[in-house]
């Protein structure tokens, strides 16, 4: 996948006037991720992160203080959704990337600029886009071989697996930003020893740790996106938890896959990270075992096996509410790189699109869990307790198999690379209410 | 699932002073369909067919002949999707369709209404709403067995198949309305005996018949729809050809289901027949066979079994060059009843929204193929020819197995009762091209 080039927006040496920013965790000025946010009484509309504050685009819009593509970008993200800027592509992109590191980074235009800006404790998130179709994928290869093995133990990993970047469709409507909580879903789930399945609240409440994939401009019906093209058709990355009730899953998805295990909510860090801001951080995609298939030749680029990779750090942390109460932080369950997944983005959108399927911009693709092969880093609690036969312990001393009502399940992530400044994705988090829905 | 009551408006009785609406084998004064069409130089808006004709829903908003529910539904309907129509219910529908079978059946009124009616064969018609989420189900029982017999000879029917509606997430960017070609899409397959997979057209392009369920008023996320309320989101039925590229979904249909040999199109007939239309033609459901399952409650409502199916028969329809050319009819290779259904429209609703999962107004269900027990009732090529190993012919001679370009396959569907007027749903067709789309 093409990576975007590197210029003065990401100099280590930048700061902000805006304080807050210098040193932030997640979003010094070299991110610059997009949002929608709203604050009370006034309609949502796009906004930039910088530090603990959010510069409000249609505030910015309508300062006159941006000219060309930056002016337009900043038009096309006032609204309520941020489809009309992912539609621009990059040039929209780096036009207002540019202008707004700009003005962040010079003390001149403080007076001017800081007025624009909001505090984020004091703004609601929402997504950043209306969503036409979600995609999920299935690309995390320790994961697919830790739940294939569970739910298919004499065959863990089908022969399809490392021709095809295995995918489905998922469901739009239930996607939603970061702090929704989760209401513990009712479905059919059935005993391997049990004549009939029983109707009931899930009783193996999972997450699952994955990559959002934004898309930007689509392709028209018919028009496939070469390998070699899917660079300028993604938008940036968030994360994203594919919540999910492993009894369920395990009764219904044969033949035509997940449905009612998954469609009841997935929840997204409300952040759009730009391929822009990842572009120092891309890395070579992990060269594959020997005797793997080499791909077909539709989903092979050698410039994206050679940087379509992301030197990102993925994180879970679970904190109970016993935990909460007592005031501790949550306990890490899970580690590890993202560079688990045996196949790239640009190979996801070449895949999805090689039937003349079309994309369209604000669509949003899901890698699948990201698992690392050691068991620090795995990406569901399916695995980490393996279907539940092997619970974990809390530092209060409680025990999960899966996840319980007080739960609360955080998602981060962090890009490091020599000679750049790190930044963050932001969270992902969703606390499990202790009622279900109504029966 | 509530049927809507019987009213003036079934009335065999009952013409139009729009003459090519009485006798009208789709669209006599009792079927009342919507839909959304443009004529050329003008924006898409919603329209009533009637007879060959259509009546401007923007222009009889704007003409005042309406008052109440009926001139906020036509508001609802003036512009380029019927979404806020939809999400109305049945209280903007039948106020709409009581309204507009009044002004088309008084003479009286003729002088007004005939300058807002358009010649159908003037028109073109869209998607009759934005399609927020597209779900497939697979509810046709001979279909699932036939196809379960060929992809798993020895296990059909997946124990789960008679307690589960089972149903999987589609594409709903790549919908399109009857008359949209087909370009031979590009995938994966591979041959059972081969050691690597190809890439290119696919050699097994298949229909599948269904009928496709227009949603009305959703619901809320983490608010199940119960079976005896799933009528009120129903808003009507349009025929689904789910075209299928049966080599691909061999191959890829593991763990996660159908995906590339879906996605690249699925066309619909663009008239939604409404709930209250399709009234006169409800049936009770089949009785299950003695030995199977009953449903688990969340699924069973005694009145949506007393008349939950529909008296209902579909017909394919299949048209080479040659036979075009010659100057021929379509050839019918399918003709079987609706009633084929395992499950209920009612419980594919109250089965997809028991987790929480939320509909929205303008989301499309598709039913599966419904093929009939016998074989001459059959809802897709791989069924009739057994995966081509039996091709048909047609009455030129011509041989097929799977479908070939310059190919027309037409779907039609024909609701008939005692003492009521049969009534149609038009045509949900599409034609083959002869090239495939760019490798």
């Amino acid at each position: 996948m093409t990576r975007p080039a590197i210029d003065e927006t990401h100099d280590p040496l930048r700061t902000s006037w805006s304080e807050s920013a210098n040193g932030h965790g997640c979003f010094p000025i070299q991110n610059l991720p997009l949002g929608i946010f709203s604050v009370a009484g006034d309609t949502p509309r796009g906004g930039i992160a910088i530090g603990d504050r959010i510069v409000d685009l249609k505030a910015l819009a309508a300062s006159q203080l941006l000219q060309g593509d930056a002016q337009r970008a900043a038009q096309a993200a006032a609204g309520p959704c941020l489809n009309a800027l992912l539609e621009m592509g990059a040039q929209g992109r780096v036009a207002l990337r540019k202008a707004v590191s700009g003005l962040l980074s010079n003390p001149d235009q403080r007076s001017e600029i800081e007025p624009l800006l909001i505090t984020q404790s004091a703004a609601a998130m929402h997504l950043p886009a209306k969503i036409g179709d979600y995609t999920d994928f299935y690309v995390g290869i320790h994961h697919a071989t830790n739940i294939g093995s569970l739910f298919r133990p004499d065959n863990p990993l089908l022969p399809n697996y490392k021709h095809i970047p295995i995918g489905y469709h998922g469901r739009a409507s239930s996607i939603r930003p970061s702090g929704t909580a989760i209401r513990r879903p009712n479905g059919q789930r059935k005993a391997p020893d049990a004549d009939a399945p029983l109707f009931g609240p899930t009783q193996k409440l999972d997450y699952e740790l994955e990559l959002g994939v934004w898309v930007g401009p689509g392709n028209a019906l018919g028009q496939p996106i070469p390998i070699g093209e899917a660079g300028a058709h993604i938008a940036g990355l968030c994360l994203l938890n594919d919540w999910s009730a492993r009894d369920f899953q395990a009764w219904e998805y044969q033949p035509l896959g997940p449905f009612l295990a998954k469609n009841f909510l997935t929840t997204i860090s409300p952040w759009i990270i730009t391929a822009e801001a990842l572009a120092p951080f891309r890395i070579a995609q992990p060269a594959r075992p020997d005797g793997d298939p080499r791909p077909l030749p539709y989903l092979w680029d050698d410039a994206d096996q050679a940087h379509g990779a992301l030197g990102l750090t993925l994180e879970v942390g679970l904190r109970s509410k016993v935990m909460a109460d007592a005031g501790m932080d949550a306990h890490r369950i899970g580690r590890g790189p993202a560079s688990n997944m045996y196949w790239t983005v640009a190979q996801m959108v070449a895949h999805h699109t090689c039937n003349g399927c079309n994309l369209q911009a604000g669509d949003l693709l899901g890698t699948g869990t990201i698992s690392a092969s050691t068991s620090d880093g795995l990406g569901s609690l399916m695995e980490i307790t393996r279907n539940g036969s092997a619970p974990i312990e809390l530092p209060t001393g409680e025990k999960r198999t899966f996840l319980e009502g007080g739960d609360e399940l955080t998602l981060t992530a962090t890009c490091e690379a020599d000679g750049f400044v790190s930044i963050g994705f932001g969270e992902c988090t969703g606390l499990i209410q202790n009622g279900g829905i109504a029966l």
